[in-house]
Parts: structure tokens; sequence; C-alpha cells
């Protein structure tokens, strides 16, 4: 310690919010650079390294091969896949003296894909799954959190190579087990959800989740084992109904009532029967931007009683950019009556592709046909009820936006879905084809025919999950690390003045390390007890030695930093009770 | 090798000029991916952690510590320094979605001292070195040699930080010492020389170059012990002599004697006496460019024997880029007479701030006060003789520009040069206090008075030296490593069509994990011996196992693949021998 390059602070970094962010700059772990950005110190870069070293075993035993690909990477194949443009400001970009675009990868999808297709060329070479443990970039808007949203952070990306789709089936299945046996040596629980596919244009793709409340991402599931994330969730469609028969539309009067809630109360109060939100049909206005620029207005139709969920809307619309409509949207459509939108009015449809606007009305999955609604009549002060679906109005398209709720139907019939927050921590793609294509990788089959290869995806947050375990695991003295991954084995601390003290700290140090062991010794000469437990529980290795007073009897102190128990025990016990786990 | 992710060439590749180059390539070690940027594939990454291993050990061992910095940085600390300027195009500079300035680093000087600062605030808490193995960048105007001079490399940069000199001293010696055990370590022959320290505002500076007619730097060193690059070599300077009594300066006419040669042709058919190209004043016109853009003629008068150096006039004009004055310039200073230049003419001063011209006039130190040079007369088609320095002409300044020759007397006293070639391998700087001034890293010391930390910077190339040595060490038909970097310890060949021999091949391989050795195991079941044997010598692993014929009778053939022999052994012996060593 009287050598480490460490000081420890007593006050939390301004701007810092969340546990692990605190946590490891006060104790000395990072360092802020830049908004997202840090250095790391001795003690952090330890903690790196022994995760990092669990990714790598259990890669090399799911048979990945380590590469490496520079951060500094040419457009070419970027604009190739598209992603040069869809990565939109997420994306660093500069230009080389002679006026050459390159990027500062965010992930490396392109540049794997090209290096396989100048190197492979037939089915024989394949399965092939390599990786790195990089440093990546991404200009977040809002980098927060420390090393939890950071724009730069290191990944573990496996990709991983097949000539057909049993193939990629069993090398998606490697990485995934693999994944669970690094989340379990990393002491990490974890939810493995299905999760969203489309945005990298694949088939099948699931998030390993770790639970807790305060994770950032949503996610669903049943006690018959269903798990998605919210972005992923699909809706039970129930079954159209009969349109023969149903009444027609009615037009009314309903001066006042903007919102669901009024509306609710008003035609409780004016028309037979009882109803609730769920009997009316929310016309939320939404305002895309597309990669190329344009701006482009949808409705998106939906049962009352729901709101559009930020994330699947999202998903759902991109690549383009989703926003609420504002007020020069509507005025630059003076069909649409703010707060009494709907898609039907008495002069004909008002709503979708082929209407008088021309504005995409998208539905929610629950407006079946033959389902009758209440919504706006599109005229200022007048809702319509009686209003069928498949008759009166039908969507261009259906999409997944609506919010889920404890108790919706999970898809896979296994019950009602609860919902929990969770932390990412590892997330498996099969790309399929789409990268392949776009970038010409075929090999010759065992038929001598070109044929497609296809295409996994699997990354590790490797800075992400030492936040997340920092975050996991801390009290208000300090870091408690899990013995798995804590810098030193064991944090032996000498106290007092006394000769003595120093000279069994520094035996117990070194029969420890003999062992095998990495010892963090305090030996700082003039530094007070209280400081030095304050350092050791900030720092927070799990296992701690304190050789003080007991010294000339040849006793210590096993200190566990986790329980907060002590216990006096002989030197040679605690050297051997250390050993011996 | 079924498994492996490689595919070894038959064709060099493209553009590639030198052997590393090429055979880094071909064996499967790297992959280019933009100009001077390049991917490791898992035989390059498994050396170049062997080398960055002996690197780690070294540092550990001389008490410095790893932390590790993002390679995004931000402008301010670089700008406070100057070198956001000073370092022109060779920088890689974007912008964040904010419009922030960031820069691609080139080496940390500003983030460890700024980090330092940040954390530490007495002597108590020097001396403290601290490095990183990071990758870098630099936009090379013509990245070249593959992993040579590429425009991203992974770099050991060591930063020491004392409170007085006499600290400085120290650390810099414990990483000097550091450095010649680990070349040592990796087998790199190397000779440590005196290099040009101004440029980074340091007072010592040394370059361990690797000796080799084939290297880019130049040096020169002595029987006597003295070694030096050429940019740091010093002029023994002459003594002045007297100027009383010298004959006055005589214009003689000098017809079509532009150049030295027909100069001294001239006046030797022409004066009394016997002269050579030494008894001339050549006056060389360069153009700097200077970091505001500015443009500057400057002339530097020498010896007529000797010419401007490329490297010296760089090292002496930095930060300003320097260039032959071009005919445009020329049209600007119509009192300049090409050919015949001169820093006097019979109507005065011709050169220098205070002269008709303006331009400054600098000389080499060899042309002290009392000697006496035939040279331009400043007038076309006339030279003058006796013209004297310290009496006709002064300098604005003496710069080291002129070539150093071999049986040039060294700067101390230990005898004559003579002048060689050599790569570098690794540079340690004493920075002193530029860069703690610049950024305000002071400490209070013993005294309790605030003093400026004084600082040094220690560089390695980890691909550079991993470059350098693939150089060395190859012949025609591939690589050949020393065993201290190799891929793999020993690669086992299973030849032919027997199953005995890959039976006894996979024994064999068995046997040597067993004791500890790294196996590259050929086991391609259809490929034949010609096609493996040639993998194996491009590959270059030292130690080859051939099992193959002889395997029925135990029999395998050790092969060295440095000297090519081959030798039949029992196969346990084989394995006892290469376990043995």
């Amino acid at each position: 310690m009287s050598h480490l390059f460490l000081r420890t602070l007593r006050e939390d970094p301004a701007g810092a919010e969340v546990a692990s962010h605190k946590l490891l700059i006060r104790a000395g772990y990072i360092r802020p650079q830049a908004a997202g950005i840090f250095a790391w110190l001795p003690l952090g870069l330890r903690v790196k390294a022994k995760i990092e070293r669990v990714v790598r075993e259990e890669m090399a035993a799911a048979g990945a091969q380590e590469v490496h690909f520079p951060a500094l990477m040419p457009r070419e194949a970027y604009e190739a896949t598209g992603r040069w443009e869809e990565y939109g400001d997420l994306l660093f970009r500069l230009q080389d003296r002679k006026g050459g675009d390159y990027l500062l990868a965010p992930t490396h999808e392109e540049a794997f894909t090209l290096l396989v297709k100048d190197l492979y060329s037939s089915y024989k070479d394949l399965p092939l799954t390599i990786y790195q443990i990089q440093d990546k970039y991404r200009d977040e808007a809002r980098p927060r959190a420390g090393l939890l949203r950071g724009r730069e952070f290191t990944m573990k990306d496996a990709y991983s190579f097949d000539a057909n789709d049993a193939g990629l089936e069993a090398s998606y299945q490697a990485q995934r087990d693999a994944y669970e046996r690094i989340f379990q040596r990393l002491g990490l629980e974890y939810v493995i959800v299905q999760a969203d596919a489309g945005a990298m244009g694949g088939s099948r793709s699931e998030e390993f989740l770790h639970p807790t409340p305060v994770g950032e991402d949503s996610f669903v599931r049943s006690e018959g084992g269903y798990a998605a994330n919210v972005e992923a969730f699909t809706t039970v469609v129930p079954e159209a109904l009969p349109i023969d028969g149903l009444p027609d539309p009615v037009v009314f009067d309903s001066p006042d009532t903007p919102t669901i809630e009024t509306l609710v109360a008003h035609v409780n109060a004016n028309l037979a029967g009882e109803y609730t939100a769920a009997h009316t049909l929310k016309n939320v206005v939404l305002a895309l931007t597309h990669l190329d620029g344009t701006r482009e207005l949808v409705v998106v139709g939906l049962p009352g009683d729901r709101d559009v969920d930020d994330k699947r809307v999202e998903v759902a619309f991109a690549p383009a950019e989703v926003e609420p409509a504002t007020a020069e949207d509507f005025a630059k459509h003076p069909l649409l009556v703010k707060g009494y939108i709907g898609p039907w009015s008495p002069e004909g449809p008002v709503l979708g592709e082929e209407s008088a606007t021309g504005i995409r009305y998208v539905l929610d999955p629950r407006v079946v046909d033959g389902t009758s609604w209440i919504t706006g009549a599109n005229i200022d002060q007048k809702h319509v009820h009686s209003l069928v679906a498949g008759r009166d109005f039908t969507a261009d398209a259906f999409v997944e936006v609506a919010t889920v709720r404890e108790g919706d139907p999970a898809p896979d019939g296994s019950g009602p879905v609860s919902i929990a927050r969770g932390m990412e921590i590892g997330h498996v793609f099969q790309l399929g084809r789409k990268y392949a294509e776009a970038l010409g990788l075929k090999v010759l089959d065992e038929n001598g025919k070109l044929v497609t290869v296809t295409m996994g995806s699997y990354g590790i947050g490797v800075t992400r999950i030492l936040a997340i375990i920092a975050e996991l695991n801390n009290d208000e003295r300090g870091l408690i690390w899990p013995a798995s991954v804590a810098p030193f084995d064991v944090h032996v601390v000498a106290t007092g003045r006394d000769a003595a003290a120093f000279e069994l700290a520094e035996k117990v140090s070194a029969d420890l390390e003999a062992a095998g062991l990495d010892v963090l010794y305090d030996d700082r000469p003039k530094v007070s007890p209280g400081v030095k437990f304050g350092d050791a529980e900030l720092v927070g290795v799990p296992r701690i030695v304190i050789v003080g007073r007991g010294a000339a009897d040849g006793q210590v102190e096993l200190w566990d930093r986790r329980t907060g128990e002590r216990e006096t025990v002989a030197a040679a016990d605690a050297v051997a009770r250390l050993t011996s786990r």
C-alpha cells in the first residue's frame, strides 16, 4: 500500500449517482477522462483482467478462437451493410489526412465477416467461432452511471460462421452455454429472456439479464417458464369476430373530452351501458425521422387502457427515430383534429395510406376485425361509437408498441406474465445471413455449390459486468468483491507502531503469497488504524487480516468484509484457513 | 490445425516489401484492414501476448505499476502542452456529437501527468512509475513496411514522476535497466545511443537501436564507447583563430560555377594554391513552415564538403517543417543570386537578420571565427575568397545540421566514429518539468514548499518489436521464431494416411502438453505431407516433430526449423528432449 498507485477519496465524485460509479472512483479503480470515458488504475485493471480471464477460459472451452481488431475501421464495410448511416449520432466518425472516412467501431460484425470471406471458402472450414476482447466506442447522447453506460467500453464480441441453419443453432447453443458458465463463475444471477432480433436482422436472439429492481430494462416472465424482454413480447391476438349484423357507427357530441379519462366519464354519463378505457380506441400521433432525413407522421391505434411503450415503439420503427408529433406537425396536417382523432369520420376514412390524410395508420394486434370501438370522429368535440374494425377502418399494418401489463397472457400459453426489471449482461443473436449477404460471404457446400454463410453474434460487456458486480456488492462503507474477481485475495493490514506487528504482517503476507494468493499488504508506517480500516472497507478485498496489538503473542484478526465478523486466531491458523479455501 | 483459424497463403500480399510484412500476412498472423492498420489472427495474438508478458514482468520487477488509458482523449490537455497543434497531420482528430474536440492519442504524457496531479500532492507519494500497454494511433503520411510503421500500434509507455532530479535519474536508470533485460529476454541485440531530447523538451534521452544494415535510423559510435543517433551527434568545434592581419576579401570572376564541384575546379585552375570542397562555404536555402502557417526562408552555411542531413535539419528546426526553397521562394527574394549565394557582397552583408535580405543565416559550428572561406559573392558568376568568419560575416545562430561522416571525432574525445544503421526498439527520455509545468503538477516537498514534479517517459513499440523479431528471423521458406516468443513451443505434424501415425502424434502432443508445453498439432487428415511441411516452415514454430512412416516402430523425426536438421529418434526420447530444455 505504501507503493500502490492509489489515493482513496472520502467524497463522492460530482455527478456520480449510482453506487458503482461513486465507489469505483472513490476506491481508486477508475478515473474519469471525459463524459463516459475512463482511465483504469491498478486496482481496476486487476479486476478487469480477472473477468477477462474467466471469459477467455470459457470461450476457449466453447471452441472459440481469439483475434483482435483495431478500433479505427474504414467506412466501406459499414457502408455496405447500411450501418454507417443507421448508427446515426452514436457513431464516432473521423477522416484521415487523405480525407478517407473512418469510424471508431461500436461493434465488428462487418470486419469479422470480411475476415472470414478473405480467408475461407469451403464448408469444410466451418463451423468457426472467433472472438475478441476489445475497446469499443459509442457516442451516447447521455453517458451516465459510470461504466454502466459509457462511451468507451470493453466488450467480448464473438461471431459464429456456419454453412447451414443446423450449424448456426449448434454454434449459438455453444455460446449460450458458455455464457451460462461465465455468469455462474462470476456469481452473477441471470435470466435468459427472448429479445427482439429485428434490429440485427436475425431470427433468434436472447438476452442475459441480471434481475434487479434498479435495472434499466424491463422483462416479463410467466410461471410456466416464458421470459422475454418487453421489446420482444408478442401479444396473444384474440380471434376475429363476425362483422355481419353489427350496428352502424354513431357520431355523438362529446364536449371537452380530449383525453381517454374524460371520454370514459362522458360516455358512462350519456350512453347506455358501462364503459372502461378498454372500450375506447386511442390514436397516438408519432413523428418518424427516417435515415434519409425525411419526417413522416404515423398514427398508432390501440386500446385506450394501454399506452405506447417507448422501447417497443423504438424497436418497431427502427431504424427511424420516433418522437411524439409536435404542434408544428399538427399545423401541417389540418385534417387531424387534436383530441378527437379517429380513423373514420362521416365523410369517410381519415387515417391510412389510402385515406384523405394519407397518414399511415398502424394498429395494435388486439384491434381485430369485428371489434367495436368508441373513438374520435375527427370532428372537434365529437366522438363516434360502434365503429367496427375491419368494416369502418383497417390498418396499414399491425405493430407491437402497446405497453405490456402484469397478467397479460404469455404468447406460448404458459400463463399470465409478471413484469420485472433487470440489467443486460450478455446478448446472443442468430444474425442469419444478413451480413454475409451484404458482404458476399459464401462458401462451397458438399455439392460444390456456393451457399451464403449464416452467422451468429454474441456479446458480453466486460466493463459493464465489472460495474454491475460492483453495483451488487457494496455497502455504505465501500465495495465488497466476490472472491472470483477481487483485485487481491487477501488484504493484510498492519496497525500500530509496534515493529512486531509489521514483522508478523510481513510474514503472514509472505506465507499467503507463497501459497499462491495475491496479497495487498498495508505497510504504511504512519497511517492510523482507522484510516487503514476505512481504506480496506472502501477497496473491498473480501478477506482481511489485521495484525496489530496481538502480534507479540502471534495473534491476528480475521475480518470478513461482507459479514463484518472479526475473529482472533493464531497467525499460522489464519494462513491455514485462508489458503485452504 | 484442423480447427485453427488459419489460412496460409502461397503468394506475397500486394504492396508488401519487407520480409516481416509479407510473412506475417502469408503465415496468417495479421490481416490488413486499412493502410497501416491490421487485425490480429490467433497466431499473431499469441506472439504479441508473449512479448507483452515479458514486458509486464520486467516492468513489475522495476517497480512500475500498470494502468490503462483510453485511445480517445479530449483535446484540452494536448492543447495546454501545445501538442494538439505540434503533431500536425500526424494526429487523428474528431468531434463528438456535441462538437467537443477529441483525438486518438499518439502518446499519453498529458493524461498521465493529469492523473498524478489528480491524485497525488506530496513528495511522500513519489517516486512513482506507471505504465500501460495500449493501442496508439498516428496518421503517418506513408504507412509502410507492415507493422514497422503502422498507423495503429501497440506500445508500452511508462512515465516516471519524481520530486527532484536525483529521483528522476534513479527512475530513468530503473527503466533503462528494465529495457536491457527485456531485449535480452527477447533475444534482440541492441545498442544504446544518445538521442536528441529537444523535441520532447527534456534533458537526457537515449534510444535502444537494433543494429542492422537495413535499419531506417543511422547512428555513430566510437571504439571508445561513444554512441549516438545521427540527430544527437554534436560536432567537436575547433578553436577560433585570430582575425588580425588576415587578408581582405577578394571578389573574383567564376563563370559557370554554381556547384561546389565546379567552383573547386575553377579556383584550382585560376588561384594560387590547392583547394578542396572543405575550403568552400556552401549556402543552402531552406524554407521553414511554422506551426502558425507562416513560411520563412533560412540559409544554412556549412563547409562545402558536407551536406545538410535531412534528419538533423528536421530536429534542429522542429516543430517547423523544413523543405528546400522552391523557385517561387527565390522569385520572392530577388537579392539572392542562386548558385552564387554568400553572406557578404561588396555592398555589405547579404544574409542575417540585420542584413539587406533580412534572411536568417545559421552556421555549422565548424565555421569558427577567424576561418577564411571561398563562397558566393551574391553576384552572378562571381565568388569571393578570403572571406573571414567573425569579420566579414556572422551567424544569427549555430545549428547542427551537417552530415556526420566516418572518422569525425566523437564529442567525448573517445576517438573517431564509424556510422552504422539500426532499427529503434525502445526510447527512454528524461522529460524534466515540461509537462508538469504546462499542466501544473506540483507536490509539497520536505519543507512544505510546492515544487514542480520532474518526469521521464519510456516507450517500447510492442507490435514494432514483433515485426523486427520476424524481420530478423526468417528464411525463404518462412518465419523462424525464437523460442521465447514463438506462438507454440512445438509443432507436431502427423503425415500419411496411417492411423498409427495419427495415434502416435496425438500421444506425443498430449505428453508434451502434459509437460506444460504449448503444442500446435497438425491433425489434418487429407492434407499432403508436402503442404503440411510447407505450412510448418511458413508458420515458423522453431521445434517440429514429424510423425509419419516410422510411427509403427515408435519412431519420429525431430526437425529444427532454424538449422533444418532432421533426426530420427524414439517418440519417448523426442518428448524427453523437448521437455528437458
